[in-house]
């Protein structure tokens, strides 16, 4: 394992070994994995090693190589914290961790608890009071059980219900959801209590009821009652000559850019170590956290907030991609490892995928004189992911393009999650959801994202500061027209947060202090074009906001340290309050001229339009990060002209002519 | 012409009738055309017309076929409006304006002014100051004249001087501006006043000087002193069973969308009569307006606001495609017709492309259980213009998708608009621009668009609303876990104004109260997904900001009235005031449930960026417009599954086999 560069992601030896040095420091205790993973290396240790890279020095010592391994004891069900050293395969430390504080879900747990549910006789006496027709079913989805209890600390499911009205493996069970669901103790395996679901507008219960049968709003293609379009033709992307990108291991080249593909099985998919132009740009990219509350006032509805990079991870749903699914043209995939509750080494294939697209015009202009013209095409380089989070589905794409920018795209897409509501009274309606069919309700709820940059813009000192842009005084002397506007800059001083402001065009940027750009005369910088969102609804008072503080403002800035990844903290799984950013800040660290982080929070207030349902048309976020005085002119004036000799593009002829 | 559809662009035939018309109601009059076009038909004539043609039942009378002419007369200088019927072929008015009303620019009258100012003794007296090298020579851009003083009434020019330091057609004048600004009266074609421009960092002017050469800083590929990326390999889009689309006349279909592609001088591109499925959606969306004001607070500076729909035209400025430069894959062309000053017709061919393009996926979802994956791609259908204002580029397209989503995106590219700065004492800036190359700043600006967007959402009675997010009330009754929110309406009862808020995450709607969603139990709707941007920081006292109203507001809603189709109003050439939507609210309409109009106004405060130069990266701004309970599910569920037998894409073999 000598040849693994510090960014590359966990090998199944890696796993094998950390399973092994385990093991062996607690002989004879049966243990239960929840993650084997890479650790984030040091970055001091990094840092001189990637530089050297970079400039084509001999390399100093490889930093590190770090594993961790959660895991439960079960002889006494304790959970632990280790850190191994992979290269002299020992154990750094080990700790139990207090007993408020619970792991993540891993795919194994996530299937004993639905099998634990199903089979359990209390279970199954609600579901005989259903009294279902011959071939229907019910299956369960067990839900991250939202903390409201401060004293809670047994590990707990939600588990919501289901009829499975049609034996198709992919049948909408989300259409139709029953109104029982059962709370689990995943360690114990044993149930805690049968919660009951309000039935209709109020937050009124009644105990199970024969099933009155409704139609199920399908979404697959062979239960759909209409026929499909069959106007659609087809359109290929075609790279005769293959791919503009060069792949070696997990680093990418393209068009002046050059990143390392990391992959855990927290955050999926991680840009490290991203130049440009042999120019050093960012260490890290990544998407840090996500939270998505649910509006629905009503229990159980209050503890559905899930945290799908914490709770669960990005790296253990993300899809294994197929060629002609989730992109056009030359596709690279990257494949990762995880560990199962064995321990064992599981391989994941095509987790993440990596193309060129065309995405129109980067610039053009015409000489109206002479009529001549430059036009150059936005050839982009993505590099994608898709996480299946029990109903919904997120995509997130690192897109990078020719001009040196660099956007995060997340598109939302899946099934909404479902509550059973009776409409006996047609016309009935609540003010918290959306009816999206026959006896099913929508609730509204947000998706708040964490996006987490730490920069190295010409190095690894860096600034934060936001630039306003204000009216001029109405003066005589300076703005006599009353038309003069100039912007206010805003050094973040202090390791804090700040607002986003659209009605003054507050723009973030990241720049370095040390490096100015000999035409304009101001240090280099990138900007950040946030996308301002609404921040948690939920009152500051509510465990809701209280776990997720991050999502309560959209910037924030902090000193860099290792471990300090996620912005909720390290363990969100019926967290009582967050261990992030909140508390980060409060170091009140210098962040001027110093080795920063900047995170971004985003998001999508999602209250459902019936046509998201049964599965949702994609709704798209994107942040950008543009240079900013970083270059001394356009990066992309070096990108030959479009052609026709190179696009081959194909003339409509009117039809008119052959009737 | 009897087989013209109302919305038709106009012919050369029309042209030349209305030409006739007109010469011969002036009989022995010279005459100088500055427009004519198709004027907007009555709506109250179309609706029943297309409503026939829509569900398919024998078709009323055809509306009359109006044609709108502007000209000058020659003999005394005045300015005339007259609208003609074409099918009789005769007048129906034609009236002087008032004095202080300026025609927008045409074409012949733009290079006119050019050559007015070149050939002048005083501009090349200044020239001559200049004692340019050999080779070297100026040209001009002529500027609209913003207003300064409510009593000028002739009609100016502000023509910027520009070094032109290579004879190649695509040389980047606006690196070398020059420091003088002749003022020329284009009716009288006479020199007003030789403006000097400020050098320096404050407002202070001097005589012309002796030029000290510095470096052009250009953008054409054979002008760049670095050779060109080579590593980008061809991405060819085939489509070998045709496009999707089918087009008759100018008329499209795709994917159950059924629209008119428009045509004329001021807006270019209108959709009109847009459905879905045979459902009426929008009877006309366009760009209504747009205006570019500058932040530099100095004379002649504060001139520079160009409406570049009033003033001049994306008709007339729209350019003429070609293959294989703005779009891949199958593309369709549209003509257009103008006329010249002498009325004839002048034939505009592919000023509007049409193509399809792939966005990636639309909708997935695995089922984690069976593995099963449902999987969309996301075709679109664009409908684009790219005009140039001089130095500007913007790209305009009309998006839809099978979703049934509406795309407005506009790219802003080209060349910033530059002014001359000497910083001899190296480091200087000014607070209202950026140094961009030696000698040349380019000031702070705002682009503000007008989206006008005329709703048919099941017939042509609608209301706009806005919808907001909010907390529930801290209660323990009915939230007592202070996570619930919920949503609050606000209809838009009278003609009027709203504001954007992220905060509360507002949302505007459009929706038809007399059609009920049979599923949700409310009101047919479509959303408008808004770009909350910064509005005019011009001084409410200023010219800017009287002139442009529509652009202080980013949402106003009126009471459809026959010829109110710009924002700023009719004539916004040197206008003192707009006479537009500002002026339309306060007949204080009812508009709920009425024939209304929405009006967006959305922009970029356009600070630029070095990088913005020499030719700048397209700056994107997307507003959508999307069903929300207009449909009963998800309106893509019958496209096809994504499938590598008819995506063909390619698997990236690794290359280290290879080495």
């Amino acid at each position: 394992m000598a040849s693994l560069h510090p960014f590359d992601p966990i090998t199944p030896g890696e796993i094998q070994l950390a399973t092994g040095i385990v093991q062996a420091a607690f002989q004879g205790i049966p243990l239960r994995y929840k993650k084997i993973d890479i650790q984030e290396p040091i970055k001091k240790e990094v840092v001189p090693f990637i530089e050297a890279e970079r400039l084509g020095k001999p390399l100093p010592p490889r930093p590190t190589r770090l594993l961790q391994v959660l895991f439960h004891r079960l002889d006494n069900g304790a959970f632990y914290k280790a850190l191994l050293n992979a290269d002299t395969r020992s154990v750094i430390s080990a700790k139990e961790l207090p007993k408020d504080i619970q792991a993540s879900v891993d795919p194994d747990e996530l299937i004993e608890v639905e099998q634990l549910c199903l089979n359990h006789p209390a279970v199954q006496a609600e579901i005989a009071k259903l009294q279902l027709p011959p071939g229907a079913t019910v299956c369960n989805d067990p839900w991250i059980y939202g903390t409201d209890d401060p004293k809670e600390t047994r590990r707990l499911f939600q588990c919501y219900m289901y009829i499975v009205a049609t034996d198709h493996p992919q049948n909408n069970h989300y259409s139709t959801p029953c109104k029982f669901s059962p709370v689990f103790d995943a360690l114990k395996q044993e149930l805690v209590r049968m919660d009951y679901l309000p039935g209709g507008a109020d937050a009124q219960t009644t105990e199970t009821q024969p099933w009155k049968p409704v139609e199920t709003i399908q979404y697959a293609h062979d239960l759909l009652q209409e026929p499909l379009r069959t106007d659609l033709k087809p359109y290929i992307v075609q790279q005769p000559h293959g791919p503009s990108f060069n792949v070696q291991g997990n680093v990418v080249s393209w068009q002046k850019w050059r990143f390392h593909v990391g992959f855990n099985s927290r955050e999926g998919l991680v840009i490290h170590n991203l130049t440009y132009d042999g120019r050093s740009v960012f260490y890290r990219l990544s998407v840090s956290e996500m939270t998505v509350p649910y509006g629905d006032p009503r229990a159980p509805y209050h503890r559905k907030q899930a945290f799908d990079v914490g709770d669960v991870g990005f790296g253990i749903t993300a899809n294994q991609l197929s060629l002609g699914c989730g992109c056009l043209g030359h596709i690279k995939y990257f494949d990762g490892y995880r560990a199962d509750s064995k321990g064992n080494p599981v391989h994941l294939p095509n987790v993440i995928c990596l193309h060129e697209q065309d995405n129109g015009l980067q610039h053009k202009h015409t000489n109206y004189r002479t009529n001549a013209a430059t036009v150059v095409r936005n050839r982009q380089l993505v590099v994608q992911m898709i996480c299946t989070v029990a109903n919904y589905e997120y995509i997130f794409a690192f897109i990078f393009d020719q001009a040196a920018n660099i956007e995060l795209e997340v598109r939302a897409t899946g099934i909404l999650s479902t509550v059973p509501f009776d409409n006996q009274d047609p016309g009935t309606t609540v003010p918290w959801g959306i009816n999206v069919g026959p006896g099913v309700m929508a609730p509204y709820h947000q998706h708040m994202f964490s996006f987490r940059m730490d920069p190295a813009l010409d190095g690894f000192q860096n600034t934060v500061y936001y630039e306003d842009s204000v009216p001029m005084p109405e003066d005589d002397t300076n703005n006599p027209y009353l038309v003069g506007y100039t912007t206010e800059q805003t050094v973040l001083k202090t390791s804090g947060t700040a607002e986003t402001s659209v009605d003054r065009h507050r723009v973030f940027k990241i720049r370095n202090d040390a490096h100015i750009n000999p035409i304009t005369y101001k240090p280099i910088a990138y900007k950040l074009q946030t996308a301002p969102s609404q921040m948690l609804l939920a009152s500051p008072r509510s465990f809701g906001a209280k776990r997720a503080a991050f999502a309560t403002k959209p910037i924030w800035v902090t000193k860099y340290q290792d471990d300090e990844l996620f912005a909720a903290g390290e363990f969100t799984n019926q967290s009582k309050a967050s261990q992030g950013v909140e508390k980060w800040i409060q170091r009140q660290d210098a962040v001027e001229n110093e080795d920063i982080v900047l995170w971004h929070t985003f998001g999508l207030t999602h209250n459902p339009r019936i046509e998201d349902f049964p599965v949702m048309p994609m709704e798209r976020i994107s942040v950008m990060l543009k240079p900013d005085g970083f270059f001394t002119s356009n990066p992309a004036l070096d990108v030959p002209q479009s052609a026709q000799s190179f696009n081959r593009s194909t003339l409509h002829q009117p039809t008119c002519c052959k009737l």
